[in-house]
């Protein structure tokens, strides 16, 4: 790449910076881009903690919160606006150096990109009672962007791959799960009205069916517990057999690590993209779907 | 087939809708009844929540709940009885269609597929004191009717051949999980009655052992906690130990499917039925319990 | 074996009977020796519940627990005798027919068969104030007899060989777990201590490290959770590392399992006493240690 | 080694004693030594239990904590000098026995070392209000010293290489619970303070974090439990997915264990510092890094 500073090659300069990995100034643009999400994260948590991020206080006879006027309130509120103007210029540098602008913007990741900032101005503009909240939580969307950094998309493949591999025993795996929690669950609710009456935690078959998932996957809140004898052996039964039946697709991803692991030792390509097999050992390119392999 | 009309194959172009999953119809009924199945769950859940399905009352100056006359009692009405008039005709079709049909009615499924909508009829007769809960909750056996469906039952077969294979090693574990869970169990009830009388959390030797069935699998309700110093050291060993345990089962199930694995990519095929090896690349049917392998 | 009934051969019938498991009436003997162990413990627990076993009274102005009162008390307590006389008989029967009593009445297993019925006369005596509770908890390790059964024996030794094998790992990960909970235990009293002063739920250090137990694990109680903002932080981090903790030794225990089962198929025999290898394929004996391999 | 007692020979049998493991004296210092460290450990804990260590008293009319005037006060005061004293010796003789004390003073384990006793002369000295709980603390890192015992880092050594090997996958699957618990900690904290108000267990997006961490692991402490429908849906959510997750670094990890056993049995050396591999069968020293291997 030659050093002139037309406009082209300034274009080229910013998208080797922004898109690219292999430089040290798109490497460094990565890491700097990773601390911004996570300290406009650690932001906006911190705005909603009392006392750091608001505070009590009383408006016309009623008690409100005051946001902005917690004992941090100006450092906070100084650091939003200096990350949400930083992801606009990102923004608009990456609409600036694309070849096609329109196709990014209408992309999964320039929706998420846009949704980084956008939320911050609207709120300027004093949407401040109607869906208040749904604007501010979708601020966070921006964590999203972490799967977009180079070096974690190359580590994760394997991850998502052994995921997808197993996909359909995972499906078959919770529609069991499910099935059981559905049929515990309703149980449940129906021994435990039938013997406690209103003392009964169980309050309906939903709450019967939550309380069977936080059970049989040894979360166990402890907020809804069976306080009857049948109760409690149905309790101990899905316990059991929840704590007996996580280690089987434990199983079926382990072998799928394994096979993968030693096709690619042995010098088997799979495309990631479509897993289709049996390409030449110098391919670089799936045969069946173009994709880098 | 012929796509003339007469009796028998209407039967048989029934049969391959209802029973078959290769046509198209066949595949869109096996996708729609799944669909049916949920909603109809979903159904008889939403009619046991407080203000959808059913409103508190005062009948004869007794608290008593209303059920139907919830805010969406009577959509739900409609709903319920919609889905059990279709497993009715359903029912029905299914006895149309096979060939013997008392066979089907006397099969486990044929006797699932009955309880999807018989109670629904009881209750309409006024059985609604007499066992009220035990008819109702019988409804909701329907959701076993997920796993007849074509795919899942694919699919589920090496989990299930992996649980099959490895349920000597299971027994096992969980026998050695139940006698470790009564001597804890017992040694705990000992411990805090003896310290602690009245203000024991453990009333029986049965609430101990259910507290170290919580305990020992990590489920954790909290509901049973040990108050005293010995009873807590008893219960950190419990933890320690069920935590060491739970690794031993999960090599096991791991080693079952690599090994089936192997089998298959080498050609060796196993009957799912019987599990027994040594058929030929192209045999079609096991030769020692002539299943479909 | 002839079947003339001189007392050496009828020795031997019953040493055949109860200690074998290949004739008929030896697998009988086991099955029906474990369903009285199994009820044996569940009338041991019933006795222990309010209303079954025992009732509240008065005696002499004093609250106490009436036991063999309950509603149950009566069938109980035959069926508690019952049982009783019965693991009596099998222990006599054992001494008769061993050929070195002594040996098998020092032997683990015989202090276990002595103390599975022992204590119901001893209290019978009257030792109903001192040690009560000790002695009749001594009972239960009736329970630990399921291990001598047969069919259990042989199907566990796969499981226990994993483990042994494993053991050094397993000693390793407990005490990296053992560390972390002692460190983490203590920083946590430390920090709740400091900024909650009376109101800390952490009362002392063995507090602190009982609540890193019961966290690490993932069985999570709530009796003890942090209160402050840095406790909540050190629990979210200890929480995490006991997460990607608890697959490390998954991983090493499922190796010595596979590694295990490529040896059998590959036929080279290990002991499973001393667990040396190197035997002639034909060999039925450890040429190390003696035992049946 | 020749038994002349000149200095230069003493020191040398002290380093072998306190820093080697082959000789029986070398080996008996290890197994002291780690008594000596898990004793003092249960000394401090001990300090902090009222009643043993430590009871309430009033001083200048207030609530205070009287040290050392628990029960068991003066025993614990007494062997938590025996301790420290034997703590400094044992440093004393370490720096005496090395050749470079400079060295092994600014090493890690040497700092360690230090900070085993000799926070307890700080404290003596009347540091006693300010930092009083900072300095107590310091103390407990005297529990890594297990660490270095010499049979606990040889075994040790495959499970940290297997979790080394293993480090980018972890940091990925972490990297992916942290993003989720994120997202769904806020998403939670938003629905249920539009939904509860003031009633929400959740007071802030930190709180929802740490709620969806202590979720999605299975921890599940009841303390923070969402209230409303639309809340517990997010959390059967969460929970699921969590108990789907766990799986697949299990996997990888295996994987990894299993790899590195196949090639020790193929007799394929990796240096265990800079884990290269391709070194001679009767290498004893890595060739890139210069290590042990």
């Amino acid at each position: 790449m030659t050093k002139n500073s037309n406009e082209k090659n300034l274009r080229e300069r910013i998208h080797e910076i922004i898109f690219g990995t292999d430089t040290f100034l798109g490497a460094a643009f990565d890491v700097l881009l990773l601390i911004a999400i996570v300290l406009s994260i650690v932001v906006i948590s911190m705005e909603s903690v009392e006392g750091i991020g608001w505070r009590s206080g009383v408006v016309n006879g009623e008690n409100v919160k005051l946001f902005g006027q917690g004992n941090a309130g100006t450092i906070l509120h100084t650091a939003k606006w200096f990350f949400t103007i930083l992801f606009t210029l990102e923004y608009v540098m990456r609409i600036y150096c694309v070849k096609r602008p329109m196709k990014y913007v209408t992309s999964f990741w320039g929706i998420i990109d846009l949704l980084s900032f956008l939320p911050d101005y609207i709120l300027m503009l004093g949407a401040s009672s109607f869906g208040f909240g749904v604007i501010r939580s979708l601020r966070l969307v921006r964590v999203f962007r972490i799967f977009k950094l180079g070096w974690f998309q190359f580590e994760a493949e394997d991850l998502s791959n052994a995921i997808w591999r197993a996909r359909a025993k995972i499906i078959v795996f919770l529609t069991v799960v499910m099935i059981l929690v559905t049929v515990t669950g309703t149980l449940m609710f129906e021994i435990e009205n039938a013997l406690m009456k209103d003392e009964s935690l169980f309050k309906s078959i939903p709450d019967g069916i939550y309380w069977a998932i936080v059970t049989m996957t040894t979360v166990g809140f402890g907020d809804i517990v069976p306080k009857t004898v049948p109760g409690k052996f149905l309790s101990a039964f899905l316990i059991l057999v929840g704590y007996s039946l996580i280690i089987v697709p434990t199983g079926f991803v382990t072998a799928e690590v394994l096979d993968s692991k030693r096709r690619k030792q042995r010098g088997i390509l799979s495309c990631s993209s479509c897993l289709k097999e049996g390409h030449d050992k110098d391919a670089a390119y799936c045969k069946h779907c173009g994709e880098i392999i």
